[in-house]
């Protein structure tokens, strides 16, 4: 692993960006989008995707500049076109609107079409939480979940995300695919050469499968809950939920309809769907706050079944890890990662990462 | 199993509800609810649940002819005191406020404190998808569900239900414990005498039990998704957004506060958290209908894993059993129920449930 200052970080991604083609503010915004999943600890949706979004406008897939635009309003939702903007300007947008909304009628719910992808969806929800709401963030993404019983993929790994601020400096913050793991942890499990556990995969015959690297060409996720008889059918329908919310209210692809994110870009525009929703919870019992951390108090104090293992509330595992990394100021990537950033540079042209020497 | 006229099983409910001592709309309005889960197929939560809300009535644990007030309004949410009546008068009280608000700005977001169960989720929603909403209800319940990693329960099997209707006379129907399986399906293990799948259960020693009788005696169930390997703390943070919809929102019981519910009625009042959701469908892209139609369609016909297991869509199952109750005319239910039934008959002295002769 190699160390790069986050400051540094978020220099070469908004000079790619740039690099690319996208204005100042939408290539801050993504890159910031980017730098909090790193430094919450979740690389697969940070500088790793860096590339992705480069080649998406560089193909004209995604159109940065653009504006989005507000398709119908009412006093608690709005129905907005994103027009192909970067994911983080189109949910800036949304979420805006929504915060506003709450603040105003109590409630506000946007569904965006038209929309690329917008990384981690926790970051969002806790955009309205910072706010005093409960923050909620829904995206729908390329097919990779198989529903119950079958043998292709129909609905995309589709997020859940529900965050809000509490007393005492806590957060509930709950960022969840609706399959039972992502895509990444396969390839965890390819690199260490280990079988996978079962409820995660399945072959090509649509049965089960532990082979992490079947499970990696097939691409068939299984929902959270595994398969049918640990209630699998329970992730199957939230994924579906969250197409309701995203493609299905807004009008953009949906399910089976979108297309695959490819590294390279081709494909044209995606036309991701997304929900945004903020609720001010001053419309509600006072003592909110107390409550949720006396909860999330309770849950950290419960007998663990291995003394070495705590149980943890939603949201512990990336806080710690936000500290440590707000404590030494940089990230760290893998050899592979840095490589390609260097290349990348050089594509672009723009000033190669500067790496910290051990 | 003996037949029942559907009936003659609404007119026994309301005639041992009065008897205890509600007024007639609440004796209803509460059977109704009951009826229609033996209807859609979920018996545990229909006749079978009769004896516990009449006990809590009769115990003063439930005062049934008491009015919910609103306690605090804005354009698009309310917070509700159910002043400790009947689930379904809670419940019918709160979502029609939110279906108007729903009519009136987009979105009708309520909370609900001082409820009592309220019977099986999807009806609530149901209720304001049949307004040409996206319904979406939740409660929180006794503590079940044990937080991944450790050895007590902390949170309810808390049910999340989101329904919309759709073009062709389709409905998406989810409503599902966030727990991976319910009390109920353990029991039935137990009578078959059958070990649990992994991931149901754990035994006092917080590991994964396979054992149903020391599941049942445990009562410690395990989060959507299983251990942790399977991504059970998912359902983990699923259970405790439920919560914090409903009673850390509402000001509720909420958690590891809520007491055990019993069959005696003892105990004194729930105090129950409750949130029921309605959002315009008419705010968003015109076509809705007709995009969830098409998914749901296309679901279906999913090439399956086993050629006599079709792939389903949420709310299929309840919805081919609504179908074959409707036609029969009749509930079924086991012999114990129907003596049970007998039994209560006689307590409140009430005219006894007819069952029809084979």
């Amino acid at each position: 692993m190699s160390k790069v200052k986050i400051s540094e970080a978020v220099r070469f991604m908004v000079d790619c960006l740039k690099a690319a083609g996208a204005a100042a503010k939408a290539a801050e915004q993504q890159a910031d989008l980017l730098i909090q999943a790193d430094r919450l600890g979740h690389p697969s949706h940070g500088l790793n995707r860096l590339e992705f979004y480069v080649n998406d406008i560089l193909s004209g897939a995604c159109t940065p500049n653009n504006q989005p635009t507000v398709l119908k309003e009412s006093p608690s939702t709005a129905w907005v076109d994103a027009n192909n903007v970067l994911g983080a300007t189109a949910s800036h947008f949304a979420m805006d609107i929504a915060i506003k909304k709450a603040k105003e009628t109590g409630v506000g719910w946007v569904t965006v079409k038209g929309s690329n992808h917008n990384g981690m969806a926790g970051y969002w929800a806790k955009k309205a939480a910072d706010r005093g709401c409960i923050g909620m963030a829904f995206t729908n993404t390329s097919p990779l979940l198989v529903p119950t019983r079958g043998k292709q993929s129909a609905l995309g790994t589709n997020p859940i995300s529900v965050v809000a601020n509490a007393s005492e400096n806590e957060t509930f913050y709950l960022d969840m695919a609706t399959t039972a793991v992502a895509v990444g942890k396969i390839e965890m499990q390819q690199r260490k050469g280990e079988p996978l556990p079962r409820g995660w995969a399945q072959g090509p015959d649509g049965k089960e499968t532990t082979d992490a690297d079947l499970a990696f060409k097939t691409q068939c996720l299984m929902p959270l809950g595994g398969g049918e008889q640990t209630s699998g059918y329970k992730g199957y329908g939230l994924s579906g939920v969250v197409d309701l919310l995203c493609g299905i209210a807004s009008g953009a692809n949906y399910g089976h309809h979108i297309r695959s994110w490819s590294h390279s870009g081709s494909g044209g525009p995606a036309n991701l769907g997304q929900c945004f929703i903020a609720v001010d919870i001053d419309c509600f019992a006072p003592g909110f706050g107390d409550r949720l951390t006396e909860s999330m108090q309770h849950w950290r104090k419960i007998e663990p079944s291995d003394p070495s293992l705590p149980v943890l509330a939603p949201g512990d595992k990336e806080k710690k890890k936000a500290k440590e990394t707000d404590e030494c100021g940089t990230v760290s990537f893998v050899q592979q990662q840095i490589k390609s950033c260097a290349s990348l540079a050089e594509r672009l042209k723009v000033k190669p990462m500067e790496v910290l020497q051990d």
